[in-house]
């Protein structure tokens, strides 16, 4: 059995406004243990728009998602938070007052006495390609995300699509590949021109196969591909070994296992009380785009805020004893203390 | 007769919250007229701590008052505000439906359709020297700020404090003066150095006149000052003549005309409608320090989320048919046409 792992707050998802309820519970000695779905910190911002400017952040006229992502690391690093990166929250159960236990998809359990939503429009799944009968083979022989590269050593590896995912994948792995086979719709790369000459000379050089078309049927029985049937634009077929296909058609945003906790929802939102955005279960808050109330606007400077308050609140659940008195951080040497400034 | 400003929105306060709401009207193509007392940008941040750090602005791990009023006016610059600083709103009638007359103490006019409170802890006002018998002399001959240096040329002119302000318009008024004697109680000033030494260089080639001590009594009539006494830490008293006093005893914040627009009130604070930031007048709204509703923080980042949502009703009063469609900076290209990016 593994260890459980107890801590004051779990905030599901490490988006800006997870990130910035970390420094909002910090100044008030509250400890966080943060899970993401992605590999990364950021969220929608990291994943979606990473090198997109961003405009409405208050005080920065401009920041890229992974700017605001740094900016938001560095200003939350005195507080040390945990990351569980890569994990998907599966399970949420309420143990009793002030206690809830929360559970991954990587098996790791967590004690906690406040669950913090802030998942913004729900978790990042990978959009599954239309190739019929390609469920039993999911997470067997053909897998959304690489999780250990040496899993591919020496197999015939067939990568599908045209993003910067497949290419960079496609680079990363051919070296151990026995056989890599990079199958994309059209003759055109949507990923960085560097990684496509790259994938290019490969081809040239005879050290991989690119092949224009579309997966039209997989082989294989018990889970284990053997081999796949390309449909060329040309209308021609062609079939090739496959031991393991990695297709990569971008993520979707879904709701995913929030809907199963319990929580009174709306149109797959969670209304929250406006003056603490706490959900009908008590100890259980969401923040950020995934909740809603009147007048809500999707902006991540309202989920700043709303972590803002529901800290007030989430400190009577772990502090219930303690008078909560409410400082400055350009005022109060606690709160400077704290931060590591004074 | 003056002429009538006509703009969307007068906002009263001009400090990081006012600012930026012209941002989130901007956005919705509606302009916005700034008025504050200071006669600065900044608010309470610039008055108060220009220099010290802030460390809970999110996305920003540390940025001073000053720096985070520059962030927004570049922020802002796209929608060509206008400021009107060094002046107070003393009246706001509502003429009818979304139409409001707003006055200042400097006799301008202005018609509007929306108005925004956004005045933190009211208005900062001069501190009253402990003098009695000073308020029939106010405005007359004793100044709480230089409007026109020329009003002071070839005056007997007094100026007492210590701190920056004592000092730089001793600087500033000294080549004017007839004669200046800056009167301070003790010999020691909280104003910068350089400004001090400049001071004491004048004092030293007889230029002007340091007393320490503090001024005791005022002689003159009808409202103009012809000499007034000064008490010396030594108990001694002297006699000076004088046809103007500026006193520097730094700032106050009071509430203000605030309290006598018919807005209701509770604890010097304005309550609210939490999805709108509405008060109890239609089209009469108030963000910031200044407002109150339940879970209220008087936190900066909360004043940006309320200038926000405020926005959304406000463009229903000024543009009544026109429906609003929800944008993000990120990806919508008529935004960033607004925002002269794309």
């Amino acid at each position: 059995m593994t260890e459980t792992i107890k801590t004051d707050v779990v905030i599901i998802g490490a988006g800006p406004v997870g990130l910035f309820a970390v420094f909002e519970l910090g100044l008030l000695d509250i400890k966080a243990h943060l899970i993401d779905i992605l590999d990364k910190v950021g969220g929608q911002c990291a994943e979606l728009y990473p090198e997109k400017p961003i405009y409405d952040i208050p005080g920065i006229p401009m920041v890229t998602g992974h700017g605001l992502s740094e900016g938001l690391m560095e200003q939350i690093k005195p507080f040390h938070p945990t990351f569980h990166l890569g994990e998907m929250v599966t399970t949420v159960e309420k143990l009793g007052d002030a206690q809830f236990r929360v559970g991954t998809d990587a098996g790791k359990t967590f004690e906690c006495k406040v669950v913090v939503i802030a998942a913004g429009g729900g978790s990042f799944q990978p959009k599954r390609p239309p190739i019929a009968g390609i469920e039993p083979y999911e997470s067997k022989s053909v897998h959304y995300a690489v999780r250990k590269m040496e899993a591919f050593r020496d197999k015939n590896l067939v990568i599908v699509g045209g993003g910067d995912s497949a290419l960079d994948w496609t680079l990363n792995l051919q070296p151990l590949a026995k056989k890599l086979t990079l199958i994309h719709r059209r003759d055109d790369f949507r990923g960085a021109p560097d990684s496509v000459n790259k994938m290019r000379a490969l081809v040239a050089d005879g050290k991989m196969d690119l092949k224009i078309g579309q997966v039209a049927a997989l082989e294989g029985g018990d889970g284990q591909l053997t081999a796949l049937s390309i449909k060329g634009n040309d209308g021609t077929t062609a079939r090739i070994d496959c031991d393991a296909m990695l297709p990569f058609f971008g993520l979707t945003m879904k709701l995913g296992p929030v809907a199963d906790w319990g929580l009174k929802m709306e149109d797959e939102l969670i209304p929250v009380d406006m003056s603490t955005f706490e959900t009908n279960i008590p100890g259980i808050f969401a923040i950020g785009d995934i909740n809603t109330y009147p007048g809500k606007l999707k902006l991540i400077l309202s989920g700043f805020h709303e972590g803002a308050l529901m800290a007030q609140k989430a400190h009577h659940y772990i502090y219930p004893d303690k008078r909560l008195v409410f400082q400055y951080t350009t005022s109060s040497t606690n709160l400077q203390k704290k931060l590591g400034v004074a």
